[in-house]
């Protein structure tokens, strides 16, 4: 039994705590939040221990998930370390590169594993995508199309911490880009508009947006992001090679259809919103973690991959503000 | 917390179990089987007592679940409703009408909750379909088609032992049908063949039939079964009224789509079988249970559920064996 | 150039005019209408003669399109045969199973193709599953599942002259259900209510009907038809066979998708009604015929053919009024 | 009666030609090519007249179909303007951006319709998205996505005449991006890559390519095409706005779905090529161009639509050069 420390119980560690709970060989043995009542409410509904500081938290696991406020990830990543524990890591690891590439220096030679919080990657559909393309089923991969929209606009204190649409929202997308893709974009343009909140320009940030990357090899990926999509969570994959496709489309509650005077074929609306869609994903990227943690394997999303997608979006940004192809050596250097 | 006694540990036992293990405001207190082997490896597996006796299972718990061998279900009916406990048993109740009869009589005036495992009437997108059409989505149903195709023959010994598929297979479809259409089918006509395996003849049944039903207003309800369909587990509901027509279709386990030089839109195969594809509904239907417990509510699928369903199987016996139309009140009478 | 003399510039009559047309090695070279204005109109629109007579118009022609009413199918039939004209007859042939066989009689020995307008079975959609099953791609066939539900009632004059649901509608559905099985029918269940208008049992006629038909080995064979499908013309058939299946489904304009705030996937209304939906069945099927007129060779759709489906509504009838399984050998003898 | 004069009669022509032919208000009545046996082919097949120069087909006729090789397009336009002749003219109008313009000042104050040959504006589905749009169903549009990919590599001699991926074929794409915006893009970025045959470069082009476009008001629009997609002729369609979303996808011959032991849903593939997906589509802009000569009343598909689509290629072949997002005020300035 893998017992687990989770830090920061907001809306993503409560969803966490519930996957831990649900998980064979894992054990939510105590949590965290800097505001104590919380915590204390999450250890009362899952039975666990409430810790009155993160260090205290830590030192009483096995395994330690962050799901605190960005600003403090990469602290607690390198506590972590330093205590011997295995890490899983909400994404951005910070909104700096340069503070996560400093992260990367404190920890290295760390021998347990980190995982990022890429949910995405262990979605059933998304990975059955990444397998066919891996198996040769559409030949040699030459395009991908990523369309990944989220069903509302998020508060303005959230949007204000969020480090701008590239490092919150896209983020997900560039890393599962770079996991479809299996090589490495070296080229991004952006670019985006406020479409949907033009206010949003005053945060310096856009709703809307675009993205085009090219791999070394020349293979073309595309995302496009959009701050609301009314009808739901729009999730959706396209890989396209040489000997075929194959989409990974967006899920539904169930497969009732629906057909009147005026209409046909009206399904379900899509999962809404990430906690649902993705729920199956979450539960099997813990499951993955905890099976790196008891054979101290290597995670499918590292800390090095939490990087390079940061990178990508740094060069998004860049790309924005310049009109631009963005050379990857340009952000990485 | 509901402490339940879990009556069988075969296939479906151990389902359950799993089930109830999951569930919120349950306990798996104990187990039986009289394999005792049997009961000793859920215990240990679910962390929970192993009883020698079905009696002393029942003593230890609040309700009682059983899952034993169809012959058994009336008796242990008999035996929970005299210690006064919830009951939920699995279909069929009997294989004789008058056994159920006898039953019936036996518990009449108990007044805990008894619930038969219809666990179709659980599964979320049937139960949309149900729900549209009690709201007068279809306007005034007129049709129902259900397709109901397991994908392989049970082993000879399960199929000896079945009571035949109006028994064992339809039964489900029969209460889908009644849950479906608000009023009771009034006339049944039923016929089959054995085309999978043309030995079943030497067992007296079939594997391959179908169904025509009417109710006295003039509603109709077609069923077709199959015993093996390569294909999938292939579960369908059709609901056509006056103003549409909905249809619940089958779950895949996620929505990529393949398309290659020589096809296009491939699926995913659907959910096989039961136990995946109703692992939503067996839940659903858990809890339901549940708060029938605790509010000590009618469920949804009753005892009288139960009855009706195998008396609608007796009435496919006899149309199939005459090949006419055959009235409800010949075999109810 | 075949020169085809259309009898009959109904709607139906004035549908085949434009199949004609349009159709190369084919030249609409008269027409006639016991309604001279009818006929007349359709020759201006088309640039043909007008007849005054059916004699005269089949005189003119190589072959001759009934499109007539039904009680003058025999009749023309029989014309035409004797004046060696080769034959395109639209269903059905008669409504009387004996009239029909006396017509086959009386062209005993004509040697110039005779094809009923059985169009579906020349529908690409229905026609590709057909041959999937003939290529052994489902293996041994086992059920047929035939949906067929027209868009709204037709009028009461017409539902008066129509013969019942049975030799009107489902006769098509009977020409299919043969046409996919590839063996014939022995035994017929039917049964059938007035769920759409009530008054319609003043005509000794139902509106909503189900039928179960099982052939000499074992294969079985449900039909659905309704009268009014309010969300369009409903055509849709299902093969399944010990290695799989096929669903010929419905077809639509156009293939937009519209997603709302409530609602998924929202597609186009099906194609309505009949000379829409098989606008290019109906093509094909003349197609096929101009080749068996040039070749000299069998139709698709045969007198037989014609005779047979009418024989399965007779027995259909029958069942509705006896609530018994009928043997073709009761109505056929 | 509107008699046609059809100049060029290769693959294009002769589909016009087919086209024409069907056309209801129109009349095939004279025929040239530069290849004289190749016009008279056409006149024998379609019954009508070949003439010696365009300048005699011109004469003959009362509107000229422009389907000859890309440089002849601008000087035949010319040409059937001064003989005051309605225009149809297949894109592009020419590959150099000035010649389009002189052509432009040469045709200026010509009072009879001139259409170009996008017929993708006038596909049903396609269209049917647009009108969505234009109707408000889906709101303020925000994105446009295109996924438009032929199903093989054209031949050698093809490429090395057709200007370029941007001005062959992506110019179909940008315009009907025109078509579904709305408004004119300002900014085009374009990158692409030689995936299919890596050959191309020494022809200066690429086979595979991505686009993103800006309109004024912040609208995005992404294309990407391929030379080579294996499972069919790939035209999708995605309009995204602040209500909804509407998707127009491919057609295929007929709805056929086949399942078997390890497929399920399996589909016919893709209507392949243009002249099989865009029959409908050729047939109703014809349809729209002979009411508008009718009427003299102005195309759909304008001399200007041909322009700007020309000089969005030019821009994204600048992009392409120098990986920037390129103002269109700089081309066409």
């Amino acid at each position: 039994m893998i017992k687990i420390a989770l830090l920061g119980c907001g809306r993503i560690g409560k969803m966490h705590a519930a996957t831990i709970a649900r998980a064979a060989g894992a054990e939510l043995a105590v949590v965290y939040d800097p505001v104590g009542v919380a915590a204390e409410e999450v250890a009362r509904q899952f039975g666990c221990a409430a810790a009155a500081t993160a260090e205290e938290a830590i030192a009483a696991s096995d395994a330690v998930l962050i799901a605190t406020s960005t600003p403090t990830h990469a602290d607690l990543i390198e506590a972590a370390a330093k205590a011997g524990k295995a890490i899983f890591c909400e994404k951005p690891i910070d909104l700096s590169l340069a503070r996560v590439a400093a992260c990367r220096k404190a920890i290295a030679g760390f021998d347990k594993p980190v995982q990022i919080g890429f949910n995405r990657r262990f979605d059933p559909g998304h990975r059955a995508a990444r397998d066919a393309a891996r198996a040769g089923e559409i030949g040699e991969l030459q395009q991908v199309v990523i369309t990944s929209r989220d069903p509302g606009l998020a508060s303005r204190d959230y949007l204000k911490a969020s480090g701008g649409i590239f490092k919150d929202m896209t983020i997900h997308d560039f890393d599962l880009a770079r996991f479809m893709l299996g090589e490495e974009p070296v080229e991004v343009f952006a670019t985006g508009s406020t479409l949907i909140d033009p206010t949003l320009a005053e945060l310096n940030d856009v709703d809307s947006i675009m993205v085009i990357m090219r791999t070394a090899t020349g293979k073309l990926c595309h995302i496009n992001n959009s701050r609301a999509a009314v009808y739901g969570y729009d999730q959706r994959v396209e890989l396209f090679g040489s000997k075929g496709m194959v989409i990974s489309g967006n899920r539904k509650a169930h497969e009732l259809e629906r057909f009147t005077a005026t209409t046909t074929n009206v399904g379900e609306p899509y999962l809404n919103f990430f906690i649902e869609r993705y729920e199956e994903a979450f539960a099997l990227g813990l499951k993955s973690f905890l099976k790196c943690v008891a054979e101290n394997a290597t995670p499918d999303a590292t800390f090095e991959d939490g990087e390079r997608s940061l990178a990508l979006a740094e060069a998004a940004n860049l790309s924005l503000a310049e009109g631009r192809f963005v050379k990857m050596a340009e952000v990485t250097a």
